[in-house]
């Protein structure tokens, strides 16, 4: 398979910490909210995967965009737009927050941020979730402004993570609860730090409103870490794989709703509150899901993944996988694949080609064992 | 500068076309509706450029999404979302309409097809505008379905494109006139081909609906182009902004209106018609616009921007350079930038500060001249 360049331009947003991570080794970008997304370093994808899971790293996830709902009828409009219940989310909470349309379908899997009623944070994945914000905000007529404030976060994962977090910002920031967000002082500067990240090492994501400070911040990171061999990284394909994170337009679209997705802890029917979709979803929950988001694992030591790839058990499809990598830990490819009805519960083993040639595998439940 | 690769996975989506340009020489890609458009092929931007402009290219651009408008208020949800008068649109034609808020900031700037009053498709520049459209139409509860059908269009562009075309399509297709499109018949496929393309040399766009039949006309189209020199390409940097042809994300984007843009035959206020923004662009035009897109040349001979550079008078910060390249046909630097009030009246002559260096430019009028 070629390799191509990527042509930038400024379509193609820079982030404030670019030029850093390309003096720093960044191999390749995918491009995430219109904006550069590092996607390897020096080393290769198996030792950044060792370095993330042992020691500390830096990542510009930048293009993790912000969209500000501001204004007496934000909260109605940020539930409007998710079947999770947010009538009781408390200030100063993460709640991670399947986006739907008026069908069920995933329009994006975000982060939602709550200041207070009148004012959320939407940390998103890779669709533009403010222009259907706007359209709604305008169709209903709802009192809110909506913007993408100049927010560029930067993630310290690992599990050295709090060990160089601590020496930077003092005893307080272990306290911070998992999916909680506070504002923390560097340098006479507020900097918003989340207990987040996407990995399952550890870590926190910093929002850096105050691009000189944050630059500051991120620079004294590396010279701080070098005890615990800080490095520059960035969301990791095997370390999201294994770990069952899914990727919002890898593994699902707005062909997929969040009962199939596997999402039903925060797909809340049976409430009062009132969401986009909330009927349909009711008619799926209730006729079963015809389509299910399932681990697998292949017979195989490599593979390179850029479309979906049909599964089938005796030339018929049962479904298409949509991530994969190899896994150092299962000895072999896993990956996040769409298993069709009855197959989901069933499992059992399957058929797939690669370059004309048949590999076996087996479906699995998902988070990996 | 460094270079870095595009990281692949399904969610940058890869095109109908995607395995033959790289078995062609495709040597970079941007991210365009996320999915992977060609940027660059062997040979390198100069050479493509004069090829482009003697004989005739065929371009993978199903990056240029469609989303389907269709139902009892296709025509309405359409019109609310652009200052361009569709009143007396007609079927069988294309038009050229910025997609705006309700603000007047650009959203979008497509080509819409008009099928009929109740189907329109709105070939798409790089942001989600269905989810606009879904977000109107849900809060305005308009009865409309919104979706994007699977079509990949193919441009064959350049000097000698009707000469290929005649070959296959015959007499007929040299009958088919600018931004017009109409059903032809290839092998017993009917394909959508309007007489448009992001260039300046002529040539039409081929919406793939049948991606079988589509492959097969690609194909064609290189064994019956030998004769006219045919060549694999894409948009191309130096023809488009030679061209003035804007690209949204790079020229313009949300914080700059129509008006602004260069764009005023296309904002129709004096009208009936509603659509969003209308009322603050009345306002925005009776008080002056503050900034305007213009044409900039610059004493230098090659550039690489990947972000605006601010361009200053003494010091003083007068405007940003957003999309720039080395033009062979005026043997400088040609960019578009956009210009704060009064320099785009008056003019003259600017300093560019470039890795330190300084530069100087003037402001000119687009198209260059």
């Amino acid at each position: 398979m070629s390799n191509q360049y990527i042509a930038k331009s400024r379509r193609l947003r820079s982030t404030i910490y670019s030029s850093r991570i390309e003096n720093q080794g960044v191999t390749s970008y995918t491009i995430y909210n219109h904006m550069l997304l590092p996607a390897g370093f020096e080393g290769g994808l198996e030792e950044t995967y060792e370095h993330l899971k042992n020691h500390v790293q830096v990542w510009d996830v930048a293009a993790e965009r912000q969209i500000e709902i501001k204004g007496k009828d934000a909260y109605q409009l940020v539930q409007l737009m998710t079947c999770r219940d947010l009538s009781n989310a408390k200030d100063g909470k993460c709640y991670y927050c399947p986006i739907i349309d008026e069908n069920g379908g995933m329009i994006n899997d975000p982060v939602v941020l709550k200041f207070s009623d009148e004012k959320w944070w939407i940390s998103i994945a890779d669709s533009d979730v403010m222009l259907f914000a706007k359209g709604l905000a305008i169709g209903k007529k709802l009192e809110v402004s909506i913007f993408e404030p100049d927010v560029n976060i930067m993630a310290v994962q690992g599990p050295k993570a709090f060990n160089l977090l601590e020496k930077i910002f003092g005893k307080e920031i272990l306290d911070l609860k998992f999916y909680n967000f506070k504002y923390f002082n560097f340098q006479s500067t507020q900097h918003l730090i989340a207990r987040s990240g996407w990995s399952k090492q550890g870590g926190v994501e910093i929002y850096v409103e105050n691009s000189k400070s944050g630059l500051e911040l991120y620079d004294l990171l590396f010279e701080q870490g070098k005890e615990f061999n800080v490095k520059p990284g960035c969301p990791h394909l095997i370390e999201r794989i294994e770990g069952a994170l899914l990727s919002y337009g890898n593994d699902m679209d707005i062909n997929d709703n969040p009962l199939e997705c596997g999402l039903e802890k925060f797909v809340n029917l049976d409430t009062n509150i009132e969401f986009l979709g909330k009927d349909n979803l009711i008619k799926i929950k209730n006729s079963g899901i015809e389509k299910k988001l399932m681990g697998v694992k292949i017979n195989l030591d490599k593979i390179n993944l850029r479309s979906a790839i049909n599964l089938t058990i005796d030339d018929k499809i049962i479904g298409e996988i949509r991530s994969a990598v190899f896994s150092p830990t299962f000895n072999k490819v896993i990956g996040i694949a769409m298993i069709n009805k009855p197959y989901f519960t069933n499992k059992g083993n399957f058929d797939i080609f690669i370059d004309s040639k048949k590999y076996v595998g087996e479906i699995c439940d998902i988070p990996f064992v």
